[in-house]
């Protein structure tokens, strides 16, 4: 089958974008699209031109043997800001309070396209390069989990409250969870390689006994927290039983009085400082393909 | 900012690809590239054409006020066929089987590339046009069901299986799951607007009582199932407490010997028998725009 220009560019978008930080090589495309390898290569600077344009990520080359190009999803300070803003005015809607004062958020973060731009957002604010596993604990931070090791590319890890026997010899520990009550947790041994790298992930922390617990976990199966990354964090406590987290969104509910807003001095901006060591702008890259 | 033709068509791809049955108008499209509406009108026929012919799913127009022009993800037959042939030969794997005959499965439903997958498949082979919700149960359906969700452009509801306070007033029942065990469920009342059509997504059937249950909490909340898919369902028993569902996977395990096949019977053929209502072939639609 012949593919024009347009069709092309339209298909390598595609594909790019349903597999994000997955390497494509050249010659996957050239296949792909019955096209020579110059073709291909002008084809990807006009996709890489979209994407930079439009602020939609960034499409990078990897060299070397295993090298290819991939697609990094980078959310701009702006959008992230804009986002964060309308979703901040839907919490701050006094119907949520539930008695206790708890808030009513279950509609929000299980909604699969607001999941979906948490998890952008946490990949565009945490160094994942070196990551082997996202890890989050059920049930309610799961799904933004999901799709921020959808985003990062990687397999994602659900520590469990109760011990499940259906998932074979089980590793569990207790913990002290925001309301200070002792609550357990486990993993199954086989759910992480030894010396695994992971990022964490929860929807909401207030004093911070969770992620602690969640830490002390990874510390049992020998595994280093390189980020954490939680949706919403309560104003108070001030101090926190964890440091070196971002949090997204800042809350505090004071009798029907909800206080909330965007912690803004947790984005970067993906589309000012470009540092990523080890990759190559895509068009030095064609430049010397097209070279041989 | 002016856009060249081919940066349009990808930005485009980019756009509709990440938001799946999302409708979006003409003029969404001419504002955002600074475009007139026919040189959109030609560049969503080359979009829809891009997506036909590498089976990447349809693109469609929606004629009348609330008209536009929409993402649906569609798989093929062969693509299903392939990609769960691959599935059933990790499965298959001796070494998950645990004591107890159950089988270790959660390194691959927790992915998100094969979630995103199965959600596409569920998509493909369930009618959800009149459907307002994705249900599933904790725990290990969630990131299949929210992938679902996300490809329907539905909200996600999380059926718990303890009562949380911190939900507000909840309904709970009990139910006999796979294992002749009785356990509860729950869901808070705001979770469902009342005579709401819903699709039931789990991960696993073996006699169906969990299913069984689900269907029986969506009575309590006055809510119809529509539709329900599970990833895998046991060859034994083979009657079941529900009828009316699609499975992708039947498995049987018999000390240790795995059975594992894909369900064939049960995919659509989404590339012949296209047929659905209301919803006019953008070419058509298109043509009547530049008649204006």
């Amino acid at each position: 089958m012949k593919f024009k220009r347009t069709e092309r560019i339209g298909a390598i978008v595609k594909i790019l974008s349903d597999n994000p930080n997955k390497i494509f090589t050249l010659s996957y495309f050239t296949n792909q699209f019955n096209a020579a390898k110059s073709t291909i290569s002008e084809d990807l600077i006009v996709v890489k031109n979209v994407f930079e344009k439009l602020e939609l990520g960034k499409v990078i080359t990897i060299s070397g043997a295993a090298g290819g190009v991939k697609y990094i999803p980078k959310t701009s300070k702006a959008e992230n800001e804009e986002f964060l803003m309308e979703l901040c005015e839907k919490i701050s809607d006094k119907t949520r309070i539930l008695s206790g004062g708890f808030l009513y958020l279950i509609d929000l973060i299980y909604d699969p396209s607001i999941a979906a731009k948490i998890g952008k957002i946490f990949a565009s604010n945490i160094d994942y390069a070196e990551a082997d596993y996202v890890v989050t604990m059920e049930t309610k931070g799961i799904p933004m989990a999901l799709m921020t090791a959808k985003a990062m590319n990687l397999p994602l890890v659900i520590i469990r409250k109760d011990i499940k026997v259906s998932e074979g010899p089980t590793l569990s520990m207790t913990y002290v969870n925001g309301n200070s009550k002792v609550e357990s947790m486990s993993l199954p041994r086989k759910a992480l390689k030894s010396n695994s790298k992971v990022i964490l992930i929860d929807d909401f922390m207030r004093g911070g006994g969770t992620i602690k617990g969640m830490m002390d976990l990874m510390t049992e199966f020998g595994a280093e927290v390189i980020g954490t990354g939680v949706f919403i964090s309560t104003m108070e406590p001030e101090a926190k039983m964890v440091k070196d987290y971002i949090s997204l969104i800042q809350l505090d509910v004071n009798g029907d009085i909800i206080t909330v807003e965007p912690n803004l001095k947790t984005f970067k901006d993906e589309y000012k400082n470009e540092d990523l060591e080890g990759i190559s702008e895509i068009d030095n890259i064609l430049d010397e393909d097209e070279e041989e």
